[in-house]
């Protein structure tokens, strides 16, 4: 089918279903960060492949959203179907929810699917249409009957989670979110996020790219804790431990129908997460309480056996970045060498490390100018090749049996000119401030960003985007609730969390330097009644000395460059295999001074 | 009267009104950070004179609730009577609204003054006893009746603010408000903070100690602008003033009843400032858009005129304390002086420069151990003696025609600890790595506090109060919107924003430090799209280099002190009026090294 003929069959299904327009959006039933094919509705029906964006249809109109990143592909993907690019955040294009205000009459109907809308958003969609006298409709997919060659639900088989890297059997935290219900007064929570269920239910999974995670709900009553999953995907093994920890499984498609049957008081759901078609089945007498998920909140902070098993990771990690960095200069200096091949490298070092599963994302490769747009990544067929001077930068991480890991350096291939250096230097610098704070236990990551951007707000330099963001425990590479950011938040920074630090500087046509480390947060001392806390480092890879200007660095900066660059000696070491890589080790953690 | 007999007489009152408890909160009808005595009628009642406080009369019960500031003297000043303190903040102590919540009844009623109650505060009153179907009642004052020698309502005379102070005409700051009305689509607007009143229609008063105001309300429509004020304070050549600049003069009295005959569609208040009375006045059919206040916004950016003025005034405050801690070095070394001569000997220096109005505020003039008390202020019955040791701290400001001024130096009086002089230092480093801070425009207050507080967190100390705060023109010391705190805010800091740095380590029984200098947010330079501001230091009085330990210093800050002292030094200079008076202020700017 081209793209005219799949508008031309939406439309169809959109007057059966009496919609004057249709939305749809790009999520799952789960509002997961990365699909699994069988989900990527507005990407068939529009052609663009990014991985955000918005498509509306109507009787005479069909307009799709992206965003900064994809403007060029998404108009270069759309080109001669009737579909019209809508720049997100630009002058002269009205945001979706601008659009609908302008163009839906009384009367008419948007649709939207009811799975792939989180509650929370369809009630802000029928708020904002409300003055208007329009109405918005969650629908079975229109897109499912008429997607002939859609990918079939993922089917791979989840892994029991064993203790010695969870810290803490399943039916231990069941029982913690059953005190936090009674403390709410609740006797059931519906948990979505996949992350959530599966380190609630100590299982991982393979239905989603770089996450372990398996399609699933859960449901938390006081007697009975549901796993709602396809069963081909379980192990009698599986079976057998879900059963001893007290979990019934039902299929996937059931939980709806379970939900609509609680004859229960009140229950607790996050709002942003539980999709429409969920939500509905609630029975009408139930109060509902709507606010962040406990399970996020209760897997924010490491226990002791994760944070334990999540360091270790760090280390190898740490010594196969560091043996493909030390790989690369050595082969750039030799000849060929391109991003694409160099992150295939990244992945052999990677996968010969203990534990590991599959990288945490795709890696983001990037040599000279690509750097400068901060979401690149090389494909096999499109690549940039490697040049002895100049900077590469690698954003990648691993997913282990005991921990996730995510990690960007920037290194110099050859000769640098004095701008790279500066830049180089002062993203150091940024870096330093924040992971060497000190601060009062109950601030937040909103405090302490500023930490990181001042040093470059006085060089009239600043990125945009956040400073750093929270990380899963063999889960998601972005979790929160803690993050560094200039937006607004009131969450606290607690021990135990996994926070990245990530400034970099950006210079569209000339580099792009990101220097990112992963930290956990500490205790540092107190003065009752006073608690402080600090950032202890997880990742160990060198910070590259020949990139560096030392005498833009203060004392205490080439203090902690060259604890740091100490620490990392000793703990990687061991991983060198080669007389080449100990000698390459040395030099890159030798100290400097002024 | 005695209070037990107030009580009694109260409770008189309350029967005749059908209240069952009454509440007497410390607000005048404008919600004035600083009363005239008329409206201290929680004072007056309790025999409890602290700045802040609120008490509770029911039958039975005389409840009046005070922050830790005042534990000891509020319990003092109610010993004997009914009176019960109840103490802030501290466990085994219900606030106020739990108190309500946990005692009020079904079918009881909670009175309350109708002019000192702000319309936001009755409305979250009502709100927060209606589950346990009790009503919250604004009355006229029920303390009135029976306060007999209540002093009168102030009467002191108003002045016009020259167009040589203002920069602009009173006539254009109404066409302004009047502009953003309609913005709104709304057609009047009434203004109740006293600051903004005065600088709207460019007049000052004398109404309230150390705030050059005037009680007063405004009322802007589309084609008048009204001051409500008691006619006695006008001269004829104020009245032909407000003439010229379209302003209607009426009495204060007259407000509520020529807002109930407003015929328009919609009306703009600050529902935190508009007392229920007034509120109350606004004819049913009125549209109301709570916002804060037009004036707020408009005059928290100084304009040209405002800020050459202002600077000016920071120049001869500046001189006058530096030439009185000079005095005091010297005084103190030759014998006798106390906290209380001192600051009045402060008040003399400051009065014999131009344009001087009065004192911002009451001096904390704290010697040693009591200046680890944040609000500590000596008067002339109770005052501590000063020695040639330890630490003088010194917070005071003065109105001008041309500025308002705010300042804080802790000097050493003689020989100083290894502990004071390392608590000195650190305080200065926190000041400077505030003060030195370029950033992003639109930051706020919220995200560039921790800039102050990281050099002290970083040796597990915190201050327990903002960073600093706003500052009126030739009227409140403190005024926002913008403010540095952790607290959230969502205010930017914008060009011409006059703004405080006051961070501090107290500890009690041994020392209080506080380095407080003002600035004003400037440009600082751009990168398109992107523009960065910094903050411009208006306050030039040496920091003593007695107290600082030079190694804790980088040499960053190191270099701003130098700088700072050498404008000190060029800016000062002309005000010296001794061989020794410039002697002292060479040997105080002199430049430090490590």
């Amino acid at each position: 089918m081209t793209t005219n003929e799949k508008i031309q069959a939406l439309r169809q299904q959109m007057s059966k279903a009496k919609v004057d327009y249709y939305i749809v959006n790009t999520a799952d039933p789960h509002q997961s960060e990365y699909l699994s094919e069988h989900f990527k509705e507005r990407a068939w029906l529009t052609g663009f492949t990014g991985s955000a964006g918005t498509a509306l249809v109507s009787k005479d109109q069909a307009l799709v959203w992206a965003d900064g990143r994809y403007f060029i592909q998404a108009a270069h993907q759309i080109e001669g179907s009737e579909f019209k690019l809508m720049k997100m955040a630009t002058p002269g294009y009205p945001s979706l929810n601008e659009w609908l205000r302008q163009e839906v009459k009384a009367g008419e109907v948007v649709g939207l699917n009811e799975v792939s809308y989180s509650q929370r958003n369809f009630e802000f969609l029928a708020q904002l249409l409300a003055p208007q006298e329009a109405s918005v409709k969650a629908l079975p997919s229109l897109i499912a009957p008429i997607w002939q060659d859609r990918p079939s639900m993922p089917e791979a088989k989840i892994f029991a989670h064993d203790l010695k890297f969870t810290g803490q059997e399943a039916k231990e935290k069941i029982a913690r979110v059953r005190e936090q219900m009674q403390a709410d007064h609740a006797q059931a929570n519906i948990v979505v996020g996949l992350d959530d269920i599966a380190w609630l239910y100590n299982y991982r999974g393979g239905d989603v790219a770089n996450n372990p995670v398996a399609l699933a709900f859960a449901l938390i009553t006081l007697d009975k804790a549901y796993l709602f999953i396809d069963e081909k995907k379980l192990s009698l093994e599986m079976n057998k431990i879900f059963s001893e920890q007290g979990i019934t499984v039902l299929p996937y498609e059931q939980v709806s129908s379970v939900i609509s049957q609680l004859k229960i008081d009140k229950i607790v759901l996050d709002k942003r997460l539980v999709n429409t078609k969920l939500y509905q089945a609630i029975p009408r007498e139930t109060k509902i309480l709507d606010k962040p998920s406990y399970v996020m909140q209760n897997k924010a902070c490491l226990n002791p056996v994760e944070l334990e098993n999540q360091k270790k990771a760090y280390v190898r990690d740490s010594a196969a970045v560091t043996r493909y960095l030390f790989w690369l200069k050595r082969e750039v200096e030799a000849g060929e060498v391109n991003e694409w091949s160099a992150a295939e490298k990244l992945h052999e070092f990677r996968s010969q490390g203990e534990h590991f599963l599959d990288e945490s994302f795709t890696s983001i490769s990037a040599y000279g100018p690509n750097a400068a747009m901060m979401h690149y990544a090389p494909t096999a067929e499109k690549f940039s090749k490697m040049e002895a001077k100049s900077f590469y930068l690698i954003d990648s991480g691993g997913q282990y049996y005991d921990g996730t890991t995510d990690i960007t350096r920037t290194i110099a291939l050859g000769s640098l000119t004095e701008e790279e250096k500066t830049d180089f230097t002062l993203t150091l610098k940024s870096h330093i401030n924040l992971a060497r704070a000190i601060f009062l236990a109950g601030s937040t990551g909103t405090q302490l960003d500023i930490l990181a951007r001042e040093p470059l707000w006085r060089h009239f330099m600043d990125y945009k985007c956040g400073t750093g963001h929270g990380v899963g425990y063999v889960l998601g590479v972005h979790e929160g609730p803690q993050r560094f950011s200039t937006a607004p938040s009131s969450v606290a920074l607690k021990e135990g969390m996994h926070i990245t630090i990530e400034p970099g500087v950006y210079k569209e046509g000339k580099h792009g330097i990101r220097l990112e480390n992963d930290y956990v947060v500490a205790y540092a001392g107190e003065n009752p009644p006073d608690r402080f806390l600090k950032l202890e480092v997880m990742s160990y890879v060198p910070l590259d000395n020949e990139a560096i200007l030392p005498e833009l660095l203060s004392d205490e900066e080439i203090e902690w460059l060259n604890d740091y660059h100490r620490a990392v000696l000793e703990k990687l070491m061991p991983y060198m295999t080669t007389d080449a890589e100990k000698s390459d080790l040395e030099a890159a953690c030798r100290p400097l001074s002024k």
